[in-house]
């Protein structure tokens, strides 16, 4: 035992096993919550216990919710035709961070990567397919890592989907805004010269 | 609501309570807990409570404790007339981690800072001066933080216990080990100049 009480000891293992945190980050939160924040304290009680009893899948898109069916897929405002396809519920989070789409979101859970043994069987794809052939979807956008795996796995949805009447977007790739162009990489800048966009006068 | 699952967003807010935790990293660590370690966020759970319900302060040293005296009181093995004077019980584990000491540990709890409005009666002194009094104390180190309130907490003591035939040590101050003596600030060189310690050969 290194901190003489069992009780921190077990607390700061507890902690020492989030991502990011190690042993002396975990006993700095540790001896936060005891000395300076018990109410802290019992919030991340009360709120991972309610979690853990209460969080669940939505049975349509496969993200976190509160109930069957989430938030997101339980909004009549939204555009229920525009399907996000992404990798993660983190990804999710982002988009939603942008409040840019207004659409619903498909989580595959993972992209295809026979490297990892991760197949189209090992992710959310037929609840996709069913989805689209269902729902009248008239656009799928793929929200996937411009990686090998995502455009493999864009691929595969793709040829999926071939005959149906869907529209399958992909998003922009192009140099970041506050990027340096000198420093963007070669596939990048390339495919922003060929896939460039008319300029729009901002005065007009 | 952000998450589109208030159990997420009570979550994390919960976990962005902790010291140098924002939003994000909140927001890691709550996904990383349900979906890859369900098993971590039951230890969080479970060592929290325990914490919370049992977790005592140890009436002789006022370091935190299991039972009603701690562990380091409690061991016959160390060297009960040594007593180690800390603010915090932080500088116990940073003690502890060294393996260097033996003795016993008194936690004042602060140092003394008028400008903070703290005073002696704020912090464990009198219980100090009693424990002195009472338990043949031989020696008195003084663990204290290099800094004006340091000083002053430890020439207050040595006032107040003046009258008693106990040795009063402060923690020898020089250049850091792996520290550029160029870069060490002047007072500390100054001081290491006039307290140097003639040099051991290790050969010998």
């Amino acid at each position: 035992m290194r901190y003489s009480s069992q009780l921190i000891e077990d607390a700061v293992n507890g902690f020492s096993k989030l991502p990011g945190i190690g042993r002396k980050s975990a006993l700095r939160m540790v001896l936060h919550l005891v000395q300076n924040d018990r109410k802290a304290a019992a919030e991340i009680i009360n709120s991972l216990s309610n979690m853990e009893e209460n969080l669940k899948t939505c049975r349509r898109c496969f993200n976190f919710s509160d109930h069957e069916v989430c938030e997101i897929c339980n909004n009549p405002v939204r555009d229920h035709s525009v399907i996000c396809v992404v990798e993660s519920i983190r990804d999710v989070i982002a988009i939603e961070e942008t409040d840019q789409f207004h659409g619903t979101y498909h989580v595959l859970g993972g992209v295809i990567s026979p490297i990892d043994g991760i197949g189209p069987a090992d992710l959310n794809c037929e609840e996709l397919f069913k989805r689209v052939e269902e729902e009248d979807t008239k656009e799928l956008i793929m929200g996937l890592s411009p990686t090998i795996e995502g455009e493999t796995t864009i691929f595969y949805i793709s040829k999926k989907l071939k005959h149906l009447d869907v529209k399958l977007s992909v998003l922009a790739r192009g140099i970041s805004f506050g990027g340096e162009l000198e420093y963007a990489d070669g596939l990048t800048l390339g495919r922003s010269i060929l896939s460039r966009t008319s300029y729009v006068h901002l005065g007009e």
